[in-house]
């Protein structure tokens, strides 16, 4: 039996959380509130075809789609991406500062393997996304957990850790966050900005969510404050166009985008151009605004009704987020209630969600009471009812 | 400026020689026998098309396509994997034992996270695909290269570096080796997989060649050999199917495909959906032995064409390989010639290859007067035509 590598050591903690938050999500029986996918009729499965056959049709783009492309993706999605998508939020970028990814998370990876050696610390927030310290554990990073207010990250808090840690990157996911639904204020967003400046820090700003707004002010990214580059942001199309499309773009310095071009190089040499090109056609198309009202209005309207829902029917004493968009509510349940050990009896009762102590580095029993749920991938029909067997469940075990 | 992690300056090197093997690849005026890309001719265009239509059409995979998937691939392009593409080589194996992965580049960087620290040896060929030693910079192994014969690794040399540096891992590229096209002996093959036995040393089997063979016996993987899981094989659908759809699988025990797995989902969560599915639908729905021996066709013609016009055009003392298959072959002129300070001056003439120095990890001057020669992409009357200018220009260099 041959050694593995260390740094599968550090991850197999982590690795197991991950595991089981994909659990449960494909048994059409159990209402899952678990996964963060987005509803299946979110999705733009008609329009999809009709771009196929655009891209296949005699004079196409098809020999594009199945031949090798550029490492640093397709030149119009690119173009799209500073054009359509950063642009109009304030960030001043052209297709130089773009990098194609195949997926958000793979944004925060390379961006890891570029500024990362063993042994450096990363802050995240507490609690923050599993999915991503599986990362910062591939890289052997050490995570500090900083406290989180209702408006994200506590400034104090975070300025206490730099001088503290001396971390090498502060990673925040700002707009909706994931799991807590949270989101950092615009003051705080230059304050952040502020802080990597005076402190040398690389800050990770991780927003896929942010152009699934259902209420309340859009913010502008913590990038439109950054002036030295100290600020790298990593977004996703999982949200706005198609998960299984394994699509996301990175923000940086053209001298940054180039690093991290080399790391894509080496991991698996260019993202699939099928879905870069089906992703460019669905923007220069035009069909993105329409289709982002459309699942703006299903998500808002599911997470009214979960919010709706938990008041009703959680035990008294619950709390809960109130998210302005995304997919996620945060619900702290009253202490006592040990959401780990009920979810397999959640799951008998044909329901699911993300128990809350996995989201937290701290690993010392933190979020016990917590739990995530996603209200994107069912119907408010479903939600509905799910919540209320929740809420029997958890009044029954207190 | 925050400085980047240590393996980005490792990575420096061959960065830059990797950057520069697919230049002048894009440009129609100039006939490249660099890049090692498909014939357009021999992409499945039309037939992609048609597989679009199914799975978007009512009732298919649109929602499949388009949604989440499982990290270790799609079910049933597992399945073929297993049944159409290694069962009939010899390799006992089911779907547990496969991974599907982001092109065959990503299964070998997989493995490497999985089993690489910092300082491990890793045992290559002389030449080797360079493109593959970046993977080996990025996680800090020292590459050390072992002589080969027409036959590939020599075993002699072999057995010796093994015993000398210890190695962690054996990479070679056993048919039609890139850059060589040289193909390793069956006795040889049998003897890899004993040694890695007898010292306890991974093998990475890196196989992306062996289905496109145009003359001569077709020969087991070392896989087959392997009685004691010292084998990882890993392949890509890049040479068969399509470049651009980035797809691989890794085949290996089921305790290293979990291992693996987690790499997978710290990297990018999981490989494109559409690519997965119309691959899927490739092979299960019957298209590939047709296609298959349609592109062997085309493509023995070119090797046919390329050798005899390398015989007829080169300098008096050029050696090349005879391939029996893949897509490169290697020449080796007179000494003297230098092919790196040659391009620039090859590419004036509008025809470009890739100098042979950059595929030595020795990086003491080796291969200055090779070239590695593509067959693939260009039609026999272009063959034709670069090799005579190619041989013009070095006839004239001596």
């Amino acid at each position: 039996m041959i050694p593995y590598a260390t740094r599968i050591e550090s991850m197999a903690e982590t690795a197991a959380i991950v595991g089981g938050l994909f659990k449960s999500m494909t048994d059409p029986s159990i209402i899952s509130f678990g996964g963060g996918a987005p509803a299946a009729e979110a999705l733009p499965t008609e329009l999809m075809g009709q771009l196929c056959q655009k891209i296949f049709a005699p004079g196409g783009r098809g020999v594009e789609a199945l031949q090798y492309g550029p490492v640093p993706g397709v030149a119009d999605l690119r173009r799209a991406v500073a054009e359509q998508l950063l642009r109009p939020k304030g960030v001043e970028c052209d297709p130089a500062n773009i990098l194609i990814v195949s997926g958000g998370l793979e944004g925060i990876y390379l961006t890891c393997q570029a500024f990362i050696n063993p042994g450096d610390v990363i802050l995240v927030e507490s609690p923050t996304f599993v999915h991503t310290v599986e990362i910062f554990d591939m890289v052997q990073a050490k995570c500090v957990a900083v406290q989180t207010d209702d408006d994200g990250l506590n400034m104090e808090a975070l300025e206490a850790a730099i001088r503290e840690h001396h971390p090498k990157m502060i990673y925040t996911i700002p707009t909706f966050q994931n799991p807590s639904g949270r989101t950092l204020s615009r003051e705080k967003r230059e304050r952040v900005a502020q802080l990597a400046e005076e402190y040398d820090v690389l800050v990770l700003e991780d927003d896929p969510y942010r152009d699934i707004r259902y209420s309340g002010e859009d913010l502008p990214p913590i990038k439109v404050f950054d002036q030295t580059d100290h600020v790298i942001l990593a977004n996703s199309f999982s949200k706005i166009f198609s998960p299984g499309s394994r699509l996301g773009y990175v923000l940086a310095s053209p001298d940054v985008i180039e690093k991290l071009t080399h790391v894509k190089s080496a991991t698996n040499s260019h993202t699939a151009m099928l879905p870069q090109l089906l992703c460019a056609e669905f923007f220069n198309g035009g069909y993105f605004p329409e289709h982002h009202a459309r699942i703006c209005g299903i998500y808002r309207q599911r997470r009214d009704t979960m919010l709706a829902a938990i008041d009703r029917c959680f035990p008294e004493g619950t709390k809960h987020t109130l998210p302005d968009g995304g997919l996620f509510t945060w619900a702290e349940l009253p202490m006592g209630i040990d959401t780990t050990a009920l979810l397999p009896k959640a799951v008998e009762n044909h329901v699911a969600y993300v128990a809350g102590e996995g989201f937290f580095v701290e690993r010392d029993g933190r979020g016990k009471n917590c739990m995530r749920l996603s209200f994107g991938a069912n119907t408010p029909e479903r939600i509905e009812d799910g919540i209320a067997r929740l809420g029997d469940l958890l009044k029954s075990a207190l």
